[in-house]
């Protein structure tokens, strides 16, 4: 399972996306140990690089990332998770992705609702 | 278009998606002034963290990225770029997509067949 970490001081990006409809849901940065727990666990786990530390996604919240396939690309740099998303969204904003903001004609504009509320589940921690 | 590319010392990562298919071609990494290119042009630019400079994805095997849509996420420190591919294959190695690689009992085991001869394309260059 080698892959190469070296290039971004032993992280490297891991691009979650939707095994059913093939949405990117979120993407985030594994270190060597966070890629193991991912590959050992079957869920989707990350390094922090706020909070210096391994987390695995839905940890507080429930709304897991349940690996469906992983696949790498090829420089070995960088993985694709293709995953079941347990809950109604991925992203701490209350949305289904993370990717909910579009660039329309310069500006970043918020283009779906979101699809539940994240003070009830994070308790208005962000 | 303030996106933060502070986290990774003036990157982050650009996940390029099929518009069509949905299907997740590659990774790669933008600077600002890829970033703005990328707009500007309407191809997919980015930096090349092996050569230090800008490439437009495609000037030399004439497999451009024409840009379609791009979204970023609730961090502003990625973005998902969906695109048209022209031509038969993004990944230089002469496949469809650069995630040709899927992990399979602790294996990377190629999981399709190259659609391209990378050596008619890129002269038996990388």
């Amino acid at each position: 399972m080698e892959l190469d970490f070296s290039k971004l001081d032993g992280l490297l990006p891991a691009v979650i996306q939707d095994y059913a409809t093939g949405r990117v849901l979120m993407v985030g940065f594994m270190n060597d140990e966070a890629f193991r727990k991912t590959v050992e666990s079957g869920f989707a786990t990350f390094y922090s690089r706020s909070r210096n530390k391994l987390w695995m996604k839905g940890e507080s919240s429930g709304h897991r990332l349940a690996v469906k396939e992983i696949t790498t690309d090829c420089d070995q740099d960088s993985v694709l998770v293709r995953v079941e998303a347990l809950g109604p969204g991925v992203c701490h904003n209350g949305y289904h992705s993370c990717f909910y903001r579009r660039l329309d004609n310069g500006q970043w504009v918020e283009s779906e609702a979101r699809t539940y509320d994240p003070a009830a589940v994070y308790g208005g921690k962000p």
